[in-house]
């Protein structure tokens, strides 16, 4: 949209989910700025251009870009490709090689692809910093690493806790944080968005703008995604992630089994609900005017359908609709509450479910192929599982018998 | 001279009057490396060309440089303009204003004038890093900076200080050492020479070129020379220097005022005499059969050679001649030794050395010019002396009076 709409209606859309921002009173001034003068504000968001593979975790810094991209905003997506020119000086990283120009440019197109499923990519202003930083001149370094201090530079967390414990930090390492926030002076950021990692470097990019000076930028740092489990993170290593690539049945099944509080937050940072729509979400879900069930199902769609377009997500809801609801799938699956435990045998747990009278019948319906986790086909009678709070999941075993475990 | 000497005889020579040497093993086999191959080494000193107003204090690397030049050796006189360019990009510090191109030149030229005074100019390969420097791009600054760790740098001693006390350090000024140390590099340097302030920077350089794959230079540190005092560094602040272009007869004058030990000492560090040369003049004057005095007017007409030439060597030679010996100084004049002191007025200082009965007799004679201090005529009866340990000087009063004041 074109319209600006009023800033601190603005500035309620932007904070939603938010971890931190420096500070709220000057992006509010830099919003009604932006709305006297109709001017968008420059909102820089910065990505290493290493091999993506992206999950959901990774979409919440460009699901901000996107809310600022709908309020009107200039969104720029900054590719880090100097630095991935380099790759680690010290040749000590084997993970950071140098990569070349063609594998930089190959994985930014991956990246692009999978942004632009939440971007707008006519919206979007891409740019790469080596086009300023090539230009840079030993005495440009000198200069940029004249404004800040080693004392200050230490004081970031991972820094701080190596120069403790007496483990070896390159020099070239505090020139990283100077060239991202060099980046700022160069793309004119009045609003730079990362992830909490990264709010150290964020707050040298207002610093040397500064230096320059520039007006400093507004930082904004996106909280880490909680994974499916609820609990850690969302990372591929473990396990409890929706990935960008996955399959739109994949997508929808793992929507639906999020828990409610888990479904919510999701909603309140991956979702492209304005303030006004999320707050009645909330209050519906509160007053029982709308089923969990349903907001799972919507939001299910809108990932489906924002990865994989609109007819995957009207099909994801048929298959859905075909599996749980037609198919017999009972509207109310009686719930079976557990502690949290390691290695549970599959037959186990069945009949603690009761599923079945006995492990051996367990096992039987099993190797009979009668067995479902989550409409996934269980073929290993001596599976165990690793159950961890906050998880749940429907078992289905023969044709009418199912349970939703739930993991306290 | 385009033979070498026998490598151990150079070692002898160069290590004369070293601070330190890193380390004496290796810089043997270098020496033997370049006597078998017959390739001279590669001898750097670099020189901030900042306005040059040198004393011999000064000339003490320049004059192991020329010691490196008559074995036959490649001396490299390298002008840091580099950074001279850039100034203190914190903007912070007024005694470091960036240097224009022009100013640069002109101090070099003005460097060079007293610096080739010491060095055969013919056999001096000037450069300046700024040709390096000036092509070096980003990536190879990150480069650089990668082959050294923040807590090394912070060894260094005024680093350590400053970072304890949490005075800032600029992050920039970690990278004029690996600059330095990168010069070596470019320059392939065998043996880089400098002040005993300097040692760290040339360990850098050690450091650097073996990251380069280049073997590591040896450094060698030359120690602060003795004022004239023989106490404290000889700076222009105390007072107490020769400087390079002090005239012929001042410099002559100072020289020979120098206590015996003091004079032994420059010898060793601003003479050009060789190691054996050396070793008998010690031997001589130990035994008697060289008198200090002889000694001192010799090396006080090396200095003045060296720095104003033939011609004027013989005229200072002869003109302290006419004054101290044909009119009338005696052979021996009579000495009055005497503690430090601060603030003694001359009439005092006259009549306890018995140049005069009384203060008012010391203040008629220096109101009628007939009082000298080391053949200057003192205008002023009220003159107040500093007199501080190791000094002496001579006091003529009228005619045929004479002391040397020594002060112990």
């Amino acid at each position: 949209m074109a319209v600006f709409l009023e800033p601190r209606e603005q500035l309620k859309l932007i904070l939603r989910g938010a971890a931190d921002v420096v500070s709220s009173d000057e992006l509010l001034k830099k919003l009604e700025n932006s709305f006297k003068t109709k001017k968008p504000l420059r909102v820089k968001a910065g990505f290493d251009p290493t091999k993506p593979d992206l999950h959901l975790g990774h979409t919440v810094v460009m699901n901000k870009m996107r809310q600022f991209q709908d309020l009107g905003h200039q969104v720029i997506f900054l590719i880090g490709d100097f630095t991935a020119l380099i790759g680690d000086p010290t040749g000590k990283n084997e993970t950071r090689p140098a990569l070349s120009r063609e594998e930089i440019n190959e994985n930014s197109k991956t990246y692009a692809k999978q942004v632009f499923k939440v971007l707008d990519e006519s919206k979007t202003e891409i740019s790469y910093n080596s086009i300023w930083m090539d230009k840079f001149t030993s005495a440009d370094f000198i200069k940029l690493s004249a404004q800040y201090t080693v004392a200050r530079m230490i004081e970031r967390d991972d820094f701080k806790q190596r120069f403790e414990k007496q483990q070896p930090i390159s020099i070239h390492e505090f020139l990283y944080p100077l060239v991202q926030g060099y980046d700022s002076v160069a793309l004119k950021a009045d609003v730079e968005l990362g992830g909490t990692d990264q709010r150290f470097n964020l707050l040298v990019g207002r610093s040397i703008q500064k230096s320059y000076g520039i007006d400093s930028q507004c930082i904004l740092t996106t909280p880490l995604l909680e994974g499916l489990d609820g609990i850690q993170k969302m990372s591929k290593s473990l396990g409890n992630y929706i990935a960008v690539e996955d399959s739109p049945k994949d997508m929808f099944g793992k929507t639906m089994r999020l828990s409610d509080e888990l479904m919510v937050r999701y909603y309140e940072l991956l979702s492209d609900l304005s303030s006004v729509e999320f707050e009645k979400l909330k209050t519906d879900l509160a007053n029982g005017s709308k089923h969990p069930r349903d907001a799972k199902v919507e939001l299910a769609q809108f990932f489906v359908r924002r990865f994989h377009g609109e007819k995957a997500a009207e099909s994801a809801l048929r298959e859905f609709e075909e599996i749980f609801v037609k198919k017999g799938l009972p509207d109310e699956i009686p719930e079976y509450r557990m502690a949290a435990v390691s290695q549970i045998s599959i037959s186990n747990l069945m009949s603690q479910a009761g599923l079945c009278s006995s492990n051996s019948e367990a096992r039987r319906l099993i190797e009979s192929k009668a067995v479902e986790i989550d409409s996934v086909k269980v073929t290993d009678p001596q599976l165990k599982l690793d159950l961890k709070s906050g998880e749940s999941f429907v078992i289905k075993a023969g044709k009418k018998r199912f349970a939703k475990v739930v993991i306290t």
